[in-house]
């Protein structure tokens, strides 16, 4: 792979200047073409980019990147950065980036703790757009990048009253299948462990599930539901406070497959056999719902097609091919069964 | 927090011309200091940067990019981004960079094979330096980066014949400190899967379990000994093939805790108890080696403050205030004694 800095660099270098003439237009028309200032006409930007092409004229990167204000970076945007869950959309988002010919900087968002202090950082950094993880549903961030025209794609996470493209999964659906499945299996005293309310994650799961058991005619016992931060620690507590009720549940729905993890793990030091005393479930489908260890019965939302999905949308944002937005594409959530769903104890 | 650029940009500009004026010397002279060219003495650096701070000079960050070659982001090289060990280094790099004043970029090795395509990847970002986690033994790159001038350190791998900072852990200690606890227990029959012999985590963690063994008079039957790279997968196999010997080991150590937990799943799937019908070792005391799932012996090697160690060392090479070089700075490694591993069954 040659990068066309290098072959550049070996021929006598062709300026700005040199495409206005041979393109019969003024210097600074030529720049405002090349970085897309909307105030010139789309046949002059073609102009200029057809001398441009003729002449094999490119700009170092980093003066390519003054001129254009263009990085061929993108940010990824993501709270607690040390959770074992991002990699599963990191990885995917950053491959298909890199085969865009973009690369991908991480910013994590528990060092900056108001919206506003990403916006200066993410401006700061001079990149082409962000895909924003960990929104909350009343998150300014969004709406103040639309004021600065920077383009952003919203995974997993969607934002009240903000029209931005968005990939998410159904998490209403998800979560009333998920119901269903339980009350077909006989449960009837049912434990919940929802997401931040603030979150749309967290909000609709708990929206589905509960309109699920309602139209099963089950109650949710309000001393059965826990909420919390998708992370070990929380299924952990929850559990462990659940399995203590005088009647305690006989399913304990979680909506994270880390908070079903620290469950599972709550059950084993309570003596407790899962799903033959209790039954947990999760959601996410992360590779390690799958180990033999856990065999978890969970959602699965297709992080890697979302996350690739995602770096698509921003890409043709960035490059002005995204045709009418905002987009809205929304993954259809699978019931996964493995071993930690069964009927309840007689 | 507000950034230096935007408190700027609403003040009269001032120029590196103003700076030189009011530095007494030439534009070209402040231009060279401000970019910290060696060809600029010391003394006169100090005299440009009191004027550039009396005046308030700050060029804006796009612009000081380009002038300086500095763009305050540092690359980290992984391979397989989306395995969990990594947000392990991640995490605390990211956060120690944060707080130098610089950004993160990852770059992910498994999609270019060699060193060449890295080097022109780097290279092109701009970036002010790049910490290197997945050398193998014989890598071509950190030799290429010293020879193109850019700051690098290696965390948590070595590379043979290169002088440069490094940051790891004393790995044949650790082995043939773990290797002397499962002899104490009574353990003679000993199975292993070893890391990769081409890194020097495979390397030196093999050489220091041998070593022990060979001080112990215990033997290490060839037939026990698998190899392969640090994933779950591999435990997995490994376990399963060693199970099936003829006389199998009593105790299977791995150099890596998701091989130990496929170990861990393995056993789950053939039956066996750990530690009652085979003791299991793990290395890197990730988070999940503590939870109640596992309880996961293994050995401790300070990770987070190792990836701070190589983020602190890195920043001082790009500051030049590194002192001599190259530094080798190696953590202790520790056994954390948890439930996988026991006496042989009797």
């Amino acid at each position: 792979m040659e990068s066309p800095d290098k072959s550049a660099s070996r021929r006598a270098p062709v300026t700005s200047h040199d495409v206005a003439r041979a393109a019969g237009l003024s210097q600074s028309t030529v720049s405002r073409a090349l970085r897309d200032d909307p105030r010139v006409a789309p046949e002059t930007r073609e102009r200029v980019r057809a001398a441009a092409s003729s002449l094999g004229y490119v700009p170092n990167a980093l003066a390519r990147n003054f001129v254009m204000r263009r990085t061929r970076t993108v940010g990824m945007l993501v709270t607690d950065i040390g959770n074992p869950y991002y990699p599963n959309l990191i990885a995917p988002l950053h491959d298909e980036l890199e085969e865009l010919g973009y690369r991908m900087i991480l910013f994590a968002e528990r060092l900056a703790e108001n919206g506003d202090q990403h916006l200066d950082v993410l401006l700061d950094r001079g990149i082409d757009g962000v895909v924003l993880t960990t929104s909350t549903v009343t998150s300014s961030l969004p709406t103040q990048l639309t004021d600065q025209g920077l383009p952003f794609v919203l995974l997993t996470r969607e934002v009240d009253g903000v029209a931005a493209d968005t990939v998410a999964v159904d998490n209403a659906l998800g979560a009333s299948l998920m119901a269903a499945e339980i009350l077909r299996l006989g449960h009837r005293r049912i434990g919940a462990v929802f997401g931040p309310a603030h979150t749309s994650t967290g909000r609709d799961r708990e929206r589905g599930f509960r309109a699920a058991l309602t139209a099963g005619a089950v109650d949710l016992a309000s001393d059965a539901v826990r909420r919390g931060a998708y992370v070990v620690e929380n299924g952990h507590e929850a559990m462990t406070e659940l399995m203590r009720l005088p009647e305690p549940p006989t399913v304990v729905a979680t909506f994270n497959d880390l908070v079903a993890i620290g469950a599972l793990n709550a059950a084993r030091e309570l003596g407790l056999r899962v799903p033959e005393d209790v039954s947990v479930t999760g959601w996410d489908d992360l590779p390690l719902a799958a180990w033999s260890s856990f065999r978890l019965t969970t959602v699965n939302q297709q992080m890697h097609e979302m996350a690739r999905t995602a770096a698509r949308l921003l890409v043709e944002q960035i490059e002005g091919v995204a045709g009418p937005r905002p987009r809205r594409i929304l993954f259809e959530p699978k019931i996964v069964l493995r071993s930690t769903l069964a009927a309840p104890p007689e």
